[in-house]
């Protein structure tokens, strides 16, 4: 069997992750949604609130988890006997860091391979962070993120 | 009559700025140069102050306007009757995540067209990050910013 | 009146550069796409062709005229009375070499401004030469390109 | 069983290609090395010479076979019932252009999934035409290529 | 005598920063290094320490100084009496940040130049920022940072 | 004593080429301007053109030398004893292709170092290739490359 991690802070989850989800599972059994606590980027949803949204929007798709992750990333997929790190690219940007990441984490774990995959293009606009941002100044995002988001997004900025 | 739209933090403007616009006025009859308030980012100079300088160093030209934008970007433009948003390049970086908002925001609202001038390749180098990290080290800004501005570097910070 | 220069080659015109089209004319009063001969790079469609093909597909636009360039395009521009030259931006690499030619535009004609366009993100991965690729490999271009090209790449490489 | 297709003109293989057919071979029970014929690049090295570089030095891994490969990549994935198209990522110029090809294989036959490898960082430098270019200016290239790569180049740029 | 400065934060040096200095040091008579104190940043170990780390490790290299800088990089290069400016260059966004910063600098002072150096591509992946978060999840760092560093680590991070 | 070398193809030697030499000089007692013969790219100039150029608009600059270069750049510096090699990069997709080369050069030879300046921003949109583009075309090329190159245009494109 063939597991594959794919993580993230996932802040919140948005129709591109998703995406990236259901196209990762097509090429492994399993695959593991690795939501970091990452307390020190002061994420918007609590961990819990990340990992319900999560849990909800991949209920019905057989062969994913959703699961906590603590400590460093490789040490992580060993744990889980993951042979892969899935990553999404959508720009020059993202490829960069990402390179320097799976570069590291390669360092710190030769046998867990990272490969990335690409998010349908209409995707490529689509971050946790831009849709944050919009949701702030009132702009409407349920195009870009699952319903139960949304409703979250009325109720934290209470708008 | 055609009108474009030309956002940012202006924080504060720099003369990079002050090049789009003119390039940006002879495309259009009329550009407004939308100010976004962002507390988030905690600006260095107040809503005002940055209203101000660019009221002074746009005073001569006409068919400039300047306003304070609160909200989303593209409903500040369709409020105004523009028909299109103006931004400046200056390298791939900049490419990168102009694109990106550019992409969301033809997603949020198709009929505003977002269109990217280059600055003088002088200005290549000047960004108002870059200008507030050199006055703030000492260091002599008034080749990259307009008089008023350097005026208010010297008390703000203290010169 | 303003009016707008769109050069290119167009070996051949795709729907990408159609929507490009389309963008411009929203901006400005009139459009002219400009076919660049470019006998060096030995196109695969000739001169006439290409002209054929773009004053076919925007026959209904009103306001967007096809013209031949011989020479430099600023030259062109400028007895043309164009203010502005439109390029569209997909990539980074375009955005580079876009740059490079727009500056150097400017240096032998100052007046003239270029400005830069996004075509719609699904043609992102679309390019005159990808889809001659296809093309000679015998897929199917239809989605890419307009009707009578699909009929003229038919005829051309005997498929 | 999943099957992956690794595509190349590998004009001829290096050691960075045979690192990429080793980790895909790690994440897919098959890997179809898939040489593309490229006359219009006008290959230093014939087909055959290409496929039987590769069946040498990938002789001793089980699951992975070398294939010739004409007409479109889609095609043949779909006809080898491959589920995904492995690629190598060095640079950002390779990001580009491959990411651009993977949206059009895509768009093309959407069965098909592109993933992307990181060559070990040894191997960034390393292209097939970098490897010609020392070659042909007498340079030694033996930590580069394979043996009977080596062995071919002296006899074919008789040094 | 030529004599150089390698500028930086150096929170805290790396291997990769390290290896930069040996090559400019093949390349200066002197080579000095300089530590931004940089307040703003919040660096995680004190100027003090900082300083003390670069001074263990390079003890043992003839013409190479550490000193701590305030102020405007090119005010320090001129009082110095240096001729040049060494960075490390190891992926496009560094590229893109130090040309601005090379550009600027050389308008605040022109008798100043740039030159930028590639770290071995081993250190590719090596930044300060990910060495201390690896760190402070738990992971080791001994093979990414000298011997004083990680000893530093464990105490400032009650590993 | 220091020497560099600054290797290129010099089809025609631009301004932007004779600032990274005047700039290479401040750093070295010695720059040798290494002429690559490349028929393969089938340059406009013919070596002793291109040599001549060079050895007319460098003849005031005292500790710069003119030589033809066969084989690898590597052996080149190895044999004229020079410890640097000096590029100039103006752009990202530049600095991709040099950062490759350099990596291969260091592997040939560890012993010689590269090095990279920044050409005066105005030059940022000069290149070779665009020169010769221009001047095909009938454009003014005199601000772009010495007088004698553009003599030389006038008798070649028969202008």
């Amino acid at each position: 069997m063939r597991r594959a991690i794919y993580p993230g802070s996932f802040d919140p989850v948005t129709n591109g992750h998703l995406d990236v989800i259901e196209r990762a599972r097509k090429l492994f059994d399993e695959v593991i949604v690795a939501v970091a606590q990452n307390d020190q980027k002061r994420p918007l949803f609590s961990l819990e609130e990340r990992l319900d949204f999560l849990r909800e929007v991949t209920g019905g798709i057989e062969g994913v988890m959703i699961a906590p992750m603590r400590g460093l990333l490789v040490d992580f997929a060993v744990k889980q006997n993951a042979r892969a790190i899935v990553r999404g690219l959508r720009a020059v940007s993202d490829f960069e860091f990402e390179f320097q990441m799976a570069l590291m984490n390669r360092k710190l774990e030769s046998e867990v391979e990272t490969m990335f995959l690409m998010p349908k293009e209409d995707y490529t606009y689509l971050s946790s962070r831009i849709v944050k941002e919009i949701a702030r100044l009132g702009g409407d995002v349920h195009e870009f993120v699952p319903p139960c988001v949304v409703e979250s997004f009325r109720k934290k900025l209470k708008l």
